[in-house]
């Protein structure tokens, strides 16, 4: 659904004032930026390693950090909150309490990930740990979950720069996903029409063999004056 | 993704012990079921309100429960936790902390539903309750919540007696959704062909007016042997 990736970025670049330059004014479309007691919670980069990350996450990570010591890919900063800068759907005293859904629980309880980026080749790749609050049935990752990260990354390929929305998501569920595992996410911008963005992806284990999910998705472009109100 | 909706409610059955029958007895399958100091709130059915509850959703909570009462629909209870009876997956001394993901939140940050079904028509109808941590871009609900909700609902009118499994799910999304409000998801058996079930459901807004997203799913039954293990 309505997302922004690039938009979160830029507004964390508004977030980070507070460390060395200016708070961001008063808007027209809303109000000014309140920052919260929990501050550096909210400026805090989540897509980083945490005491919850299994060996393989940690390993997967590092193989992918190397890769983006040549600029090819780059690692994408993840937050829990993006300050409201811009809705006037929900009610002020309800804002501050607003999170990020995938970022929405404590280190290790819910989904550990972190996303690299490939510009060129036009491929987000996420290294994803589901935690113990994401559980369907006993010992496996509800479905619903794994349909979040897939959403997510896929969104991720389709455009690092601009508001999309998610108009199709179409998974195939090949096997269940155990609960505390890692899987990568692979998705891949195959096709762009217009405002139109067509992504692939598949979910598979760590060591590539089996695979749990394939899907794909079709975004949309949203026009810049209407996607500000 | 793995569900087993009966199952959760024959678990209960078992969890029930405590208040008036014997516990379960340890099994074959896996340790004697444990029940933990939180009990009460592994016992605790959520689908009934609870002060987050907005206005609408009391008021068709109500009207839902009316329809309940000659038998025709029954609101389906839901829990946080189904006392692991049945995984070796994931290491003992973290099996305490899992939670049901749409069951993972407290009062009011989550999601906040009840379901009721059909058992005749075989429809199951969520409503639907988005809180702040499930949040997309800002003031609107994720679309990975949105689409856990459409699996969740299309599952139950699946299957409410059988162990099943979502074999895909294609979602169309024609609107975003405010944070905060309330919608209702209709799901609905359309085809059943041996052990493989098939679903349609739509999302709307509470006057009906504004459609949010259509769906259909796939849904296997799982073999009872199989599925054990």
């Amino acid at each position: 659904m309505l997302r922004s990736c690039l938009a979160r970025l830029r507004t964390l670049g508004a977030l980070r004032g507070p460390r060395g330059g200016a708070r961001p004014p008063a808007t027209d479309t809303g109000p000014a930026l309140r920052l919260f007691s929990s501050e550096e919670v909210i400026l805090k980069d989540y897509s980083v390693p945490n005491p919850s990350w299994s060996k393989d996450l940690r390993l997967l990570y590092d193989q992918y950090m190397k890769k983006c010591e040549d600029g090819s890919w780059k690692r994408l900063p993840s937050y829990r909150d993006v300050a409201h800068l811009d809705s006037k759907l929900i009610k002020e005293e309800q804002m501050p309490q607003a999170r990020i859904f995938i970022r929405s629980y404590e280190d290790g309880l819910g989904f550990e990930f972190v996303m690299f980026h490939n510009d060129v080749e036009k491929k987000t790749v996420c290294l994803f740990q589901g935690g113990p609050y994401l559980q369907g049935l006993s010992g496996w990752l509800h479905g619903g979950a794994m349909a979040t990260m897939i959403d997510i990354t896929s969104g991720m390929a389709a455009s690092i720069g601009e508001r999309i929305v998610t108009a199709n998501l179409n998974i195939d569920f090949k096997r269940p996903v155990p609960l505390y595992s890692v899987v990568v996410i692979n998705s891949q911008l195959y096709k762009a029409e217009g405002r139109k963005l067509f992504v692939s992806c598949d979910v598979r284990s760590v060591d590539g063999k089996t695979l749990y999910a394939e899907a794909t998705s079709l975004f949309v472009k949203l026009d810049p004056e209407k996607s500000s109100t």
